[in-house]
C-alpha cells in the first residue's frame, strides 16, 4: 500500500494530458506523457503483484487488428484488456466482409459502436502500417463527430512499418527499472545494433522505435548496421533531433564491436534493410511470389556476408565492465537453439534469457496504462479511488 | 435521466411477454413485442451515450455460430453480449469436431450448459438456414425439458436464408428516429428495389426482412425488380398478409424508376433470385464447382442486362421532393468506390454515408433489446433498478 | 440453499490441499483430493441451477491450448473460465509466432503475465501431449520463482497421451449422481471396452483416464479388447495398483460379451492400439503422409475383423438385469447415424442419449472445481461467502 501511494505520488507530480489521444508514435507525445505512461504501468504491475485489482471498465471492447502473427503483443493486449474490465473482440479480417471492397472507414465505425480502444498490428508494408492507422483513427473521430459513435475509441499501435511504440515503452520501463530512474538513464550508452538472421524481412519498427524513444532521455544511442541496411531516414533524423534536444548523443557506426564499446545495454537485433523493404513492399502488394523469392535470395545472400555480427561472449567482453544489459523484444534467433546461426550465441542468451522475459513483462502493464490514460478524464482521482 | 425514465414509461405502456422466445422471424412476433425491441434498443442506446451501463448479467455465455462471414453482425452480436455482461464464445465449426458425424442436436446441447444465448448466421442455403436455427432450438429445448440443461437458452436469428431480423429490426429503429415516431411511418412510401452488383449470390434475407416487417407499420411498401429476379413467394405473401392487416399497401412493380416516384425512402440492394438460389442450393450442398462456375457465369450475364438498376442522382430525383432517405445494410457496391457499376452511384452513397453508419448503429442495441427480454422474467423491474 | 449447505458440509469434512498444484493425471492426486472435486462440482451445478453466481475473480485470464479439434472440453473450459469471472484467451498457435523456432519455456512465460490458468488440449502424439504440459509447468514455475510471474499460472490437462483427467472426473461425478453416491461405486462392475469404429487413430486418453480413475474407489473394473489393441502398458500397471490399493478389482478380457456379463456400467469406445500409436507419432512428426497412409489402411483392414464389437441389444441384455449404464464421451459412431457402423446401434444410443448429454454436463463444473481449488487459499472460507 505505501508501495502504490509512492508511485501515484511520482505520477500525481507529472503534467500530462493524455486523454482522448491515440498512441500511434512516441515522438507524437511528451516526454511528460511518456513518463506518466512508464509511472502508471509501473504502478499497475504493482498493484497485480499485490492481488489488487485495477478494472476501472463495467463493460466496453477493446478491438484487436491483426495484420501480422504475434504472440507476445497479442497476449499483452488481451491481459490488458482483461485487467481493465473490457471485453476483448479480435476483428479476424478472414472471416469479415472486408475483402468485398469495404472501406477502412466504413469498416471502423462498424466496429466501433462500443468500442473503448482499437489496437492495430500493422507493420508488413512499408509505408503502409501507420498510415492504416492513422485512417482508423481519422474515421472514427468523423463517426464520433457526426454523432455515430457515443464515444470516441482510441488507436493504439500495436508495431506498424514507423514505430512499435508498446514495445519500445516496455523497455524503457525495464531500463528504468533495472537502473533504478529515468534520471539514471542520462548518459548511458546503449548500442542498438543490426545482428544476422538466416531468415529476411523482419520490421523496422524495434531499432527505429528504439532510437527514437531513447534519445528523449539523454542517453547515449549508438545505431550500428553494415553499409546498406540503414532505417527510414526520417525516423534517423527524428533520433538526431531528439538526442540535441534532451542532452544525449546519437550516432551512427557500421560495425557491432564499436556499437558495443563500452556500451552499458545492447540491443541486438535484426532487421530488413529500408532499401529492401522500399522494393519488397509492392511485391507484396501485387502477390509477385517469384519476384519476392528472387528477393528473399539476394538478401539472404547478403545477410550472409554478415554472419560474424552475432552478439557473442567475446563481444559482450567489450561491453562496460563486460556487463552491459542484453535486451531483446523476443523471439531471438539464437545460434544452436531457434537457428544454426542467428543474432545471439546460446551462452549470451541462457545468462540474459530471464531478463529478457522480465523486458517483457512491462508490456501488459504499459499497454494497460496506455488505454487507461486515453479513456479516463481524471486518471488521477479514478486511481486513488482503485487503489483504496 | 429524464430522457430515460420517457422511454422507460414508453416501454411501460406495451403488452408484451417476450420471456424465454426465440427470435427467429419477426413475422412470428406481435407487434408489441417488436415495438417493445425497438423501445428498448433505443433506451439502451441513451445509457450508452449517457454512460450508464445496463449489464444485466453477472457471468453466463453468449455463443455465435457464424456460418457465413459477417463484420457489422458479428461485432453487434459480440458488443451486445459485452454491454449485457456475457461473455462471448463463437464456435468455430473448423476448430469443432461436429465434421466427425456429430448431430445437430447433440453439438446445440454441449455447448449450452452454462449459454443464455445462441445467435446463428446460417444464409447460404436456401431452405437450410432457418431450419438449422428451429433445430438448434428444439434441441435445447429437449434439453432443458429433461433436465440436461439448467437454464434454456434462447436462438437469435443473425441472418437466415429468409429473414434477417437483427437487420430489419434495426432498420426498423432508424426509420423511427428519423420521421419521429413508428405512427409517422404509416402512409410512407418506401421502394425496396433491387440494385445491379457484379457479383451473384447474395441472399435474400435482406429484402425479405424489410417487406416482412415494415408492413406491420401501414406502410405503403413496393418491391421492385427485373422479371425473374423474385423472393420467396411465401414470403410475399407474409407482407400482403401484413399490409392488409396493418392497413399498409403492398405492390410489386418491375423498374426502379416506378418504385422511386414519390417514395420517402429508398433501398436500393442486390440480390440473387430466388429461381437461382434454389438451382445453387444444391450445387452448393455437392460441392459442384464446376456445376457453380457455370451458373454464375449465366447469373452475371443475365445481372449485366440490368445495369441501369443503380440507384443513382437522376432516380433519386423521382423521390418526394428528390430527398428521400436512402437505407443500406451495408457494404454498399458503390460505383467507382469498390466496383466498377453497382448497387449505387458514389455522389448517392456519399450524401448519406454517414446516414447509413447511423442506421447500422442501432443493430448492438437492437440485439442487446432482443436478449434482454428473452432472457429477464421482470424486464421492466430490472431497468428500473439498471437505470437508478 | 439448503441443498448447498449440506454440499459444502461434504466438501467441509474432506481433507485435501489443492491450492497451486498443477491436474495433469488423477493418479498424481489423493483420492481426498479428488473427492474434493467431485463434491465442489456438484456444488457449482447446484448454484448454477438455483441462478446463484459462483464468480469468484475480478479480472484474469484463462489460457487455452488446443492442438487438437474440440468443442465439448473447448465450450466446458470456456464455460467454467466465464463462470469464475476469467477472461478467455486462446493460443492459436497459427496465428503465434510459435512456429518460428522460440521455445516452449519461452512462449508459456510470454501468455502468462496475467494468466490465472492454463488448459491444454495435446492428445495426437504418444510420449508427447503430458510432456508439453510438464514443460510448460516447469516455465511458469521457472518464471514465478525468478519474479518474471507475479503469480504462477496452474496447468490443466485438458486431454493428453496418457489421460483425460477432466473426462474421467465428469464421468465420475456421472455415475456418483446416478448412483447415489461414491461409497455407492463400491464393488460395481465397469466395463471399459474397446469398440469397433470406421475411423482409426483415436486416443488412448479416454479409456486409459477409466481405468486409472474407476479403480481408486473400490469398482470392479473389466478393460476388454481384442488381441493387439492394448493400452499404455503404464498405464495398466496404475490401474491394478489402484485397485489393490482400494479394494476393487481390475482384469483385461478378450472380449466384449465377457466384460459385459452382470456389468453396472458399459462404456464401449474405439481407440487405437498402442502399438499403432507407437508407429503413428515419428509418421506424424515427420509429416510423412505416405507412411501415415499405409498405416491408416492396414489399420482399418485389422479394425474390420472385429466389426461384432459393437454394443447392441443383444450384448446390453448380458448386464446386470440388462440395464447397465451406458457411457461415452460422444461424439459416439452410432451405426445407421453417423456411419454405416460402429461403437454403438442406434437403439442403444437413442436409449441413453440424453444420459450422455448428462454425463457431459458435468464436464464445465468440474473444471471450474478443478481451476477454483488450485487458485483459492482458503476455498471453504470463500464458499461460504459466494454462497451467501
Amino acid at each position: 500500500m505505501k508501495a502504490l501511494k509512492k508511485q501515484l505520488d511520482e505520477l500525481k507530480k507529472l503534467k500530462f494530458n493524455s486523454y482522448g489521444k491515440d498512441f500511434l508514435l512516441t515522438w507524437d507525445r511528451s516526454e511528460q506523457e511518456l513518463r506518466a505512461v512508464v509511472s502508471l504501468a509501473e504502478l499497475f504491475s504493482e498493484m497485480h503483484k499485490a492481488g489488487k485489482s485495477f478494472k476501472t471498465f463495467d463493460t466496453g471492447l477493446a478491438i484487436s487488428i491483426f495484420r501480422d502473427n504475434s504472440t507476445r503483443t497479442r497476449f499483452s493486449f488481451a491481459s490488458a484488456a482483461n485487467a481493465l474490465g473490457l471485453g476483448l473482440a479480435d476483428l479476424d479480417e478472414g472471416k469479415s466482409q472486408i475483402a468485398h471492397g469495404e472501406t477502412v472507414r466504413e469498416t471502423a465505425n462498424m466496429i466501433s459502436f462500443m468500442a473503448e480502444v482499437i489496437g492495430i498490428r500493422d507493420d508488413m508494408y512499408l509505408g503502409e502500417g501507420n498510415k492504416y492507422m492513422r485512417e482508423v483513427s481519422a474515421a472514427v473521430q468523423e463517426g464520433f463527430e457526426k454523432g455515430v459513435l457515443h464515444q470516441r475509441p482510441n488507436v493504439i499501435n500495436l508495431q506498424c512499418d514507423i514505430d512499435h511504440p508498446t514495445q519500445a515503452m516496455a523497455d524503457l520501463a525495464h531500463l528504468k527499472n533495472h537502473f533504478g530512474s529515468l534520471e539514471q538513464l542520462r548518459g548511458k550508452k546503449i548500442a542498438m545494433s543490426w545482428a544476422y538472421s538466416p531468415s529476411y524481412g523482419k520490421p523496422l519498427s524495434v531499432p527505429q522505435g528504439i532510437i527514437g524513444l531513447m534519445t528523449r532521455f539523454g542517453m547515449n544511442v549508438t545505431l550500428a548496421h553494415p553499409e546498406g541496411y540503414g532505417l527510414i531516414p526520417d525516423v534517423v533524423e527524428v533520433a538526431k533531433k531528439n538526442a540535441a534536444a534532451s542532452g544525449g548523443k546519437f550516432e551512427t557506426v557500421t560495425s557491432m564491436e564499436d556499437s558495443f564499446r563500452d556500451a552499458d545495454i545492447v540491443y541486438p537485433k535484426s532487421w530488413a534493410p529500408y532499401g529492401v523493404m522500399q522494393r519488397r513492399t509492392p511485391l507484396l502488394q501485387q502477390g509477385d511470389h517469384v519476384g519476392l523469392k528472387a528477393l528473399e535470395k539476394e538478401c539472404l545472400a547478403n545477410n550472409a556476408r554478415f554472419k560474424n555480427w552475432e552478439c557473442d561472449e567475446k563481444k559482450m567482453k567489450l561491453t562496460r565492465g563486460g556487463e552491459a544489459l542484453y535486451m531483446h523484444c523476443l523471439p531471438a534467433d539464437i545460434s544452436g537453439v531457434s537457428c544454426a546461426q542467428g543474432e545471439v550465441s546460446a551462452g549470451v542468451f541462457e545468462k540474459y534469457r530471464i531478463a529478457t522475459y522480465r523486458e517483457a513483462s512491462f508490456k501488459p502493464f504499459v499497454i494497460a496504462a496506455m488505454i487507461y490514460l486515453a479513456r479516463v478524464k481524471s486518471p488521477l482521482i479514478t486511481l486513488g479511488k482503485l487503489i483504496k
